[in-house]
């Protein structure tokens, strides 16, 4: 499989859609296959919150394979052989492209909190910029898990012209105010560690590492679901001598602060923050009186609807929902929900029926 | 009705479960009621996470009434013209009886960080002593929901010759690996304050206040369900005069935030962490290779096991299997769900159907 890095630089003034603007952007992708002469076998693949540009391939230095290398490959759902992918990492994030922990060249300082608050319509609107470079007209499908299939769903409502088909994975047009709850926890979290700075930590030189392990060993237990936290630890007390702190008692505490330090290694915070609020607003029907089904009639790609039994973050139930709006405005939408062992994250674990349901809808429908 | 405040002192060193002892200790509790001549119209009533010895009647300072003022009182579920009511505070929590803000005879300073692990067992050891000290035989019924409930399993199993009812009201007999990761996060955000001092914030004369408050914000996500969210707060914004912070933008976030902040006044921070654990390791089959059946042989108590079919935290499920678990030990069961609109925190709001329940089983059972 031919994997290509690269840089789009836009460098005009990018308007975002709740007013404001940021100097220009650069986004990093990377691409799997190849383009073919009639650039008509194009397949854009969004990440989730702390996904990145890096979806396949097995990463030389670590040895880590891309959050969905299980999809995407000759001969997988999304086969490299016969489609070209295209993978960004979203403005806002911290792999590369433009976003808080980038200099403002106004200031030649990081951004940090003053990064504006962008909407998943701008990530599409910059993603749409990056298609337009690359001289693509339409995609043939834009998919994702998670906020990856919020941008799906953005793409088919603001894009309709240029998608061909929409894959929304353990996804929602809405979150709920339980989601916003947890969402806030986390920033409150992040916000009181003592090495924050009001948000300035990168020019104080400093890293609020706990507020960050902290707030994602939160998001860790709502990615998971009860079962599978049963099955995975029980209530296994952890070996003593593994202990990574000594007020430990359990396997599942270790496991969830292990992950969760390894996490506050790489992640930006100020990132963390902007993309929990990016989720909070998402509202693609905000545009059309909040009405879903007057958003939806704009679409004209068909739609893919996924869901998983176990997702208590994003319930089988928000998806039927978007499933009849899309009925209900017209369009062509086909649910399925799958078993999943692994909760919200199932979207990220391919199995017979998930990857047969996406190669289908993407080489049938 | 007749209310008595009143504080009960063991002197003597008390032995706890997992090993250790407190120097004597001291329990503040509430009496509702006359005891009868007989001593046989007493009824014990247990306290949840962040409760007290306040349950019915209404203070009249603050104008507070108490935690279960519905359901305690004349003519109420637990009618006070023909029931003694007995609520104390537990040991480790902070409303008067001895916990981790006492001071520690031997130091002379508080004892902070240094309280000893409690086990809920030594709760209702330490309730069978005031028990004894108000020389009633048998309770004619414990009850209480969450942790509570708890304690009314634990009475059950551990004194069965003292209790003759018990009410076990939307709680568990064994917390899930979930709830454990969830309380794990709650005590590193309030390790991590900048003001905990390590546990010895008292004798830095410091408050470890932004950790508690979004401690709590967490906790209280859990007691409430997302249909209750979804009604309260739907996805409302929050009107722009009454924010706390600049940061909020939805009502959800403001309600959580100053909940938080009102907790974080008056809850210790040791007290937090202390009831946590407690909660993660309550195991009443612990003592009999962990099998619940065999455990609940020992009870002779009538078990009334009640949920609530929006409580996610503790989903009837666990009730179902507690239940199933007493009719395989050959005791005498009975179990309902009824339907809440508070989630897990159901089990503090009265409604009819409730009411009967409780009665009834008191009454006639």
């Amino acid at each position: 499989m031919k994997i290509q890095q690269n840089s789009f630089e836009y460098k005009e003034s990018f308007h975002l859609l709740n007013g404001g603007s940021i100097p220009g952007f650069e986004l990093v992708y990377e691409t799997y296959g190849e383009l073919n002469p009639n650039k008509n076998n194009a397949v854009l693949v969004c990440h989730a919150f702390s996904g990145s540009h890096r979806a396949a391939g097995v990463d030389k230095e670590t040895d880590k394979p891309g959050w969905w290398n299980e999809f995407i490959g000759p001969n997988k759902a999304i086969d490299t052989n016969k489609y070209f992918v295209v993978s960004p990492n979203n403005l806002g994030s911290c792999y590369g492209s433009t976003g808080p922990a980038t200099l403002n060249p106004a200031t030649k300082k990081p951004f940090g909190k003053d990064f504006p608050l962008l909407d998943v319509y701008d990530w599409v609107a910059s993603q749409n910029l990056l298609r337009k470079s690359l001289d693509i007209q339409s995609w043939e499908m834009v998919l994702g898990g998670s906020l990856g299939g919020m941008q799906a769903l953005e793409w088919s409502i603001s894009f309709p012209e240029n998608i061909k088909k929409a894959g929304i994975i353990a996804a929602t047009s809405l979150i709920s105010s339980q989601n916003i709850a947890l969402n806030q926890v986390a920033r409150d979290i992040i916000r009181k560690d003592i090495n924050f700075e009001d948000g300035d930590y990168l020019i104080a030189n400093k890293k609020p590492r706990d507020g960050l392990r902290v707030a994602r060993m939160l998001g860790h237990i709502t990615y998971l679901s009860e079962s599978n936290f049963k099955n995975r630890f029980g209530r296994k007390l952890q070996d003593i001598n593994n202990k990574i702190d000594s007020s430990i008692n359990f396997e599942v505490e270790n496991y969830l602060r292990y992950q969760g330090e390894k996490f506050s290694e790489y992640f930006d915070a100020n990132s963390y923050i902007l993309l929990t609020k990016i989720m909070d607003s998402f509202n693609p029907a905000g545009r059309y009186n909040d009405n879903l089904v007057d958003a939806l009639r704009h679409c004209k790609a068909k739609l893919l609807i996924l869901s998983f039994d176990d997702d208590w973050l994003f319930p089988t139930e928000y998806s039927k929902e978007l499933h009849f709006a899309a009925i209900m405005a017209g369009i062509n939408s086909s649910f399925i929900e799958l078993s999943g062992n692994n909760g919200h994250d199932s979207f990220l674990y391919a199995n017979e029926e998930y990857v047969s349901a996406i190669s289908n809808f993407l080489n049938h429908a």
